[in-house]
């Protein structure tokens, strides 16, 4: 099941136009990856990275931008695990306003690396439990 | 001829691991997009934007993450244009750093709209002869 | 009586040291100025900008960094206006960790401006009542 | 002597009325801060900090926001290092526009730190004999 997880757009994402900057959709979409973590696995995104040193590192993106984010809008992220590999996985990010219009949408795949080698590996079973349960939309 | 740009990795871009939060990527190619407008079309982007209210907005972007971005790295950027429709266009970026390894590569399609309407609306002459002649890596 | 919110330190706020890197304590210090409208004065910030057309940039800000903002904390901020005049007042902002320990404090002289003309303007009724009411810590 | 550096003001700095949102030109601030090591004592801030292993947090800030800075503007900026001691300095930025307005000035102190332990270490020679030099506007 995806994790849907809500968050307003901030004066500081917002450009001369009055919508959110493009670079910080993926700032917002990370900051609800962060959330995520706690939803899914039980287990928070600090504690992941500084505890159990294992961080999750973008290695490819492709979004599509389907209508902006103005500022004062609710964006309403479903974010779920389209596919868990042995080192890697995909993650699905569906943006909607609070008119249910979809703004954003994303894929995006990720390392599973330690963080003091910052060599890639094995998902622990851990974090994959939690994101495999993530496995629909 | 596509144009070639160079930024230092400031310490803002930097994350806990001590490379590029990949938001800021994106950040830092938007930045080097403004100074494309100069180098190609001998406009500069404060002026297509207030004075000719014309924008470029991105709709879609595929990115791959080839290499961390380090502290104190030099970024030189590859900026070509690759397709330019009558009210789109689609930009190339390709970034190393100063011991020639690829970091980042991005395809990322804008549209041209007015700044007053926010509508699509036709490349004019002015831009599209400048965007015409960085058609080649 | 001041009002109170909490936010989480996200990822992104975070340098190579692992603590919040300074400019971003006042992103996030404006965050929680976003918010604090609807608290004090039943109005949110996006109408207060975009309706009525009045804006509240800082003219005149002192801070002092109690201690460093670590990623995964949790950040109660007390914030209330210690002044308030015809067309400026005084905010106090006040950052504490989930264990109590003052993070940072500061005090920022806002102007009152019409968003069109941008020129400084009498704080109208309609916000200077909730202000008033928020005059203590 | 005062060490002078210029940037541009870029899109993301600027927020919906077309002027720099003001944590952004703290971030700003710190981009030359960064240039300025190696102009004042012939190293860069990247090797300060991850060689040395030596940094400079700020503890106190008091600054002006005289004028906006506008998108598109060219900030000129003047910094010196107004008191030194033992294991702080006190740093003075102004920033001026293209046509010589005054748009920022700030006073930053800043603590010596060690990177390995964040505990307040005396300013090495290696560093103090520079900042010295830029002890007049």
């Amino acid at each position: 099941m995806a994790v849907r997880l809500t968050r307003r757009v901030d004066f500081p994402m917002v450009d001369m136009a009055g919508i959110a900057f493009y670079p910080r959709i993926y700032d917002l979409a990370h900051r609800f990856f962060e959330e995520f973590w706690e939803e899914a696995c039980g287990i928070d995104y600090p504690t992941v990275l500084s505890k159990h040193r294992i961080g999750f590192p973008v290695v490819d993106i492709k979004s599509t931008f389907h209508a902006p984010l103005r500022y004062g809008d609710t964006v309403n992220a479903v974010i779920w695990i389209s596919a868990i590999g042995n080192k890697s996985c995909t993650w699905q990010y569906r943006f909607n306003n609070q008119n249910g219009e979809l703004l954003w949408s994303s894929e995006q795949v990720t390392a599973c690396v330690s963080m003091d080698s910052m060599e890639s590996m094995t998902i622990p079973d851990l974090l994959r439990t939690g994101l495999e349960a993530c496995g629909n939309e």
